[in-house]
């Protein structure tokens, strides 16, 4: 039998890790459904706090990641995960590859983790994993990760939405030179140069030490790079004590609030441009719109002679 | 004194050179003031026909545009050029270092070239140069030949201006591979593989031939894979009888005239987002919206409750 919305949410409000799966699967197939149940829920609580574990690929983000999540276990906090994987085809929790160790949490019931791939709609995928991490936030969730390799422009617009951005680098030659091209530079809250067994991991740790301080001249907060090798247990408890430390920092500094009321209308923005793309797509459907075409087509009009009676179009659409 | 954009305009339909110089660049420093010019223009001729001349890097684009432009000159066409330089900081008419060697064609009143930077604003960069075009075709010219290096997205949004296309080519190692990262295979109508002095020409030749061959398994038109070396005016006649035949075939097929329509079309698009996002810019001013961004602020609303506000607000605002 299909559940309700109604159902799943007052489910997922009463944590019920099925109610939960199952919208998660919802908002990663249709974005707009997050509408419904944000409508729907009594509170969004705001009480989750989002932290990005990102790097280039091979950089052992997986691995660290399940790592830091036993070390939050270990302090009791409940933790929700989207781990971002944008070559593989699938999607909706299947388990990928790397992921598997992960895995070994999959019988915690205050662990949840859900792999994504990103075929296609990698523009949505920012706002679906931003709705995934709603809704751990209703279920009661303390902590949200998101693991994620950075490609482009839209895993760094994905990435931003955490509280915290820990970039993990290894020691490879050239490893502080894709950081920097890839935007790893400007978004790192914390460095961790993982496999640290490897030679040059303390060069590494040094040039990325070295850039990051030009850009800290007066900060109140002085950005940490540290070493790892997240396989053996090394360097993980200081990496989560770090993280917890940067929260604090945020939290007590005002920035936390700053940072999420801007993150929020950026939201309130691109949620707002999507409406106004799917209105433009609806007038486009209207016998006058295609009327308008057939002139342009013609060599009547001109496209910019259009555009006013466009405009008009959209806003008597109502 | 000033002249005004009735003035300007009339002398654009009467062939005056500073009138066209005068308008290309108000189109470039505001791509809006296209809208003006359209609306006053007796008519848009629609007769120029615009030819890209495009590649990697150190191709010899300049070069081989010099030529082309001879050649076209030969044959008492008039031609409007605008060369693209996404890396120069300079805009406005500048001569930049390549285009020296087209100055040679200044004193020839029936030859116009702009040469454009980009610093900034490389969104608005396709349709100032699509209004450019218009301009040259207001003007009476029969040729546009836009000229750019392809470095992303961007530069292939302007190419696809052109209503045909030449890739060019040299004979360095990767370079077929570089081609087919950047989406040259794709966009070429011609290709063309320069300075064939250098070893490997042949070979390279002969790979994008086979490339290009199996896309094109049954089309009416073959691509062709032309050798030269533009520097000494060697298979530059074959390239403008190439381009020549190219258009004859996209004329009696109605390629050109579908070409032409589908950029109409997302011409339209691309208007009417952006007029949208400036209504949106407008509505952010309104003290209904900064009230919303209070209340989100504080958490009392999500951002997905006040979309339809916004879009309310949007429509209202005429």
């Amino acid at each position: 039998m299909k559940r309700s919305y109604k159902d799943l949410i007052k489910g997922l409000e009463s944590n019920d890790r099925v109610c939960l799966s199952k919208l998660i699967s919802s908002v990663e197939s249709n974005t707009s459904s997050i509408f419904k149940i944000v409508n729907s829920v009594k509170k969004i609580p705001n009480k989750i706090y989002t932290i990005g574990i990102t790097g280039p690929p091979g950089a052992g983000k997986s691995t660290l990641t399940n790592q830091v999540i036993k070390k939050l276990r270990a302090l009791d906090l409940k933790i929700g995960v989207v781990a971002i994987d944008p070559s593989s085809p699938f999607t909706g929790g299947a388990v990928l590859g790397d992921r598997v160790r992960m895995q070994e949490h999959s019988l915690d019931r205050s662990v949840f983790i859900r792999s994504v791939g990103s075929r296609g709609d990698l523009g949505g995928l920012s706002y679906s994993t931003s709705s995934m991490i709603k809704l751990f936030d209703i279920f009661g969730m303390d902590i949200a990760i998101i693991e994620t390799v950075v490609l482009g422009q839209t895993e760094l617009d994905i990435i931003k939405i955490s509280d915290s951005v820990v970039v993990t680098l290894v020691p490879e030659a050239g490893d502080s030179i894709q950081a920097m091209k890839a935007g790893l530079m400007e978004i790192g809250d914390i460095f961790i140069v993982n496999k640290a067994d490897r030679g040059g991991a303390e060069k590494l740790a040094r040039e990325i030490d070295y850039m990051v301080s030009l850009k800290q001249d007066n900060a109140q907060w002085k950005t940490k790079v540290l070493t790892a090798q997240a396989e053996n247990d090394i360097g993980v408890d200081e990496l989560v004590t770090e993280i917890m430390s940067f929260r604090e920092y945020e939290e007590s500094s005002g920035l936390l609030i700053k940072k999420r009321n801007k993150r929020k209308i950026s939201e309130l923005n691109t949620l707002v441009e999507k409406r106004l793309r799917n209105e433009l797509e609806k007038t486009k459907e209207t016998a006058t719109f295609k009327d308008m075409v057939i002139k342009l087509e013609n060599g009547l009009l001109e496209p910019e002679v259009l555009v006013d009676k466009v405009i008009n179009l959209i806003k008597k659409n109502n």
